[in-house]
């Protein structure tokens, strides 16, 4: 049965808290029959998310057809908000729909939910998962493949979607190369995939290691990344995914008027220069590796503002830079190719 | 009733694997009455383990008072070995010892030592559960404590040595001074703490942020480190305790004569002055921070090497440095107290 996807939002259909709504809607909008947010009624996901023309209902009896709930938001600590409680639960056990979840917070571990999935005979999705205790042990690396890794100066940028981007961008070009989730949304979206963030820390980088591992047959490999090497909070996930992942190149994405930490406010973000000497430094420890290309997100810019904004960063930094959505993923593509072509990457196995 | 532990390292009596073993033996050996290796038998820990002069027996039954076996091993993974299975069960079931382990394993989680453990009423104390799902914040870190953190070129080389025997010094200088316990060693000598190479990655900071918020009454933390900023496999669980713990000060520790990266030895450890400078790039993001001193581990060397070694690296690096074991904590001690007196590094709250 295919599947056919209601996401829930109700209360944070917008671009920041909805990120997960709007990426599967974006990459995998032909599941997703309609959005779920009472306060939003009659709207639809191209006003409040930027993204598809999915319309937003009220109610779950809005949409007979719906048969698989989605919780369409990341929020920080990844904990299921009070009021979608009895949402989740009425789809369980009345509408009996599969669930899908991203969140820290399992919904197949809640005693209510799980009671009722087993007596509605629905699957419970808990994408982030997992019982990784693979230690990195940088065994078996295929010189031959590229491995590329998008990085950032903070969580929630876009990494994910340039990662994404640049590899249907290459794939387009006769290329083989695949998209490496490493998060709840690109697991999504990939239909594979490990949340590295909710990884015991030992296994990070062994996680990281083995999903290139299983997929180093492919060419190049576009690794998602995951916060920042200055964030104060999930700086280890960034620097154990970066170490196990052993890239040969990095994408250094950004987004334009970001100035101070996600989720601690207090912390001002470096200056991009200084965070591209952060991961120079912290990427060459093990291997070389080289930034080759620089992901812009100006989606708060005029298109003027972002064209200037887009010829400053090539400047100062002597790199391709594009928006991925507002330019097209070409720039860093072809940025990609001709990184592969000139060779002298290779990596000792 | 007092425990008197019987520490299990069978097959495992060597320093390096027995890390556990001789730290225990080392501060808590008042609680120690034996060793259990029988391919070891009738030695004592001062000969293997370079610890104590606690006995070493072939059997549980040689010590008949014990009321407490302690896995006494901390290997990459952290499993439990297959052949240790018969005498752990045979502790809980027969003898009705509780049991006190490190490894990543549970030991009351796996089905046959849990059943054992309820039918004989004692207590499974499994150091690395937790289930810490705090985010770092970086609010409420009070100006007036001083946060010294341990940090290294690999793993198991003395960071947890050298941050008790500082707090040990200090406290004896009359200074209120707290040894903050990050791994599981750490907390069965203090007593309390967190594992944090255990926590789920993403709250990995968070924990150490807590750790701080608990215990910043104190006037001087010492806060052990974890791996290595170098570690390919474990560098992430160091920098989130790095920046979760936002120290003011770092003690940089390394041991004569380790080159490889310990469990990935393809890979070379870079020369101390770089590790040096990784550690003072990724340790100043947020807050002014500055590697006071350096912790030597010269337990390869003659007395004459060592000495040679400790004058080599004060002239290479400009700053105090000694093994903790070899010549006392003094420098180090006096590098803290020099530190906290100067001023100049209270961090923004």
């Amino acid at each position: 049965m295919p599947r056919r996807i209601i996401i829930l939002t109700e209360g944070h259909t917008e671009p920041h808290a909805g990120k997960t709504a709007a990426s599967v809607i974006r990459y995998r909008g032909h599941e997703v029959v309609a959005l779920l947010d009472g306060t939003q009624s009659g709207r639809t996901s191209g006003e409040l998310l930027g993204t598809g023309d999915v319309p937003i209902v009220a109610r779950l009896d809005d949409v007979p057809e719906a048969n698989t709930l989605l919780l369409g938001i990341a929020p920080p600590g990844g904990k299921i908000p009070s009021n979608w409680r009895a949402i989740i639960l009425d789809a369980i056990a009345r509408r009996k729909m599969d669930v899908i979840s991203g969140l820290h917070d399992f919904v197949g571990d809640d005693p209510e939910f799980s009671k009722a999935a087993k007596a509605s005979g629905v699957t419970i999705y808990d994408v982030r998962k997992n019982t990784e205790k693979t230690i990195a042990r940088r065994k078996g690396l295929r010189p031959d493949c590229l491995r590329v890794h998008a990085v950032g100066h903070d969580c929630s940028i876009g990494k994910m979607v340039v990662s994404i981007e640049i590899t249907n961008g290459l794939k387009k070009r006769g290329h083989d190369a695949k998209f490496i989730a490493t998060g709840q949304t690109g697991i999504m979206v990939e239909g594979d995939g490990l949340p590295i963030d909710c990884v015991v820390a030992d296994f990070v980088s062994g996680a990281a290691e083995k999903l290139i591992l299983e997929n180093q047959h492919h060419d190049i490999l576009l690794v998602e990344g995951q916060g920042s090497l200055v964030h104060p909070s999930y700086s280890g996930v960034t620097l154990g995914l970066l170490h196990g992942c052993a890239p040969q190149a990095l994408i250094l994405c950004y987004e334009c008027g970001r100035d101070r930490v996600t989720g601690v406010e207090s912390v001002e973000i470096p200056p991009l220069a200084e965070i591209k000497r952060i991961y120079d430094v912290m990427s060459n420890i093990h291997q070389p590796c080289k930034i080759i290309g620089i992901g812009i997100n100006s989606r708060i810019l005029s298109a003027a503002d972002a064209a200037r904004e887009r010829e400053r960063v090539k400047a100062e930094f002597g790199l391709p830079a594009c928006d991925v959505f507002r330019d097209g993923p070409d720039e860093l593509v072809e940025a990609v190719i001709r990184f592969k072509n000139a060779g002298g990457w290779h990596s000792p196995s």
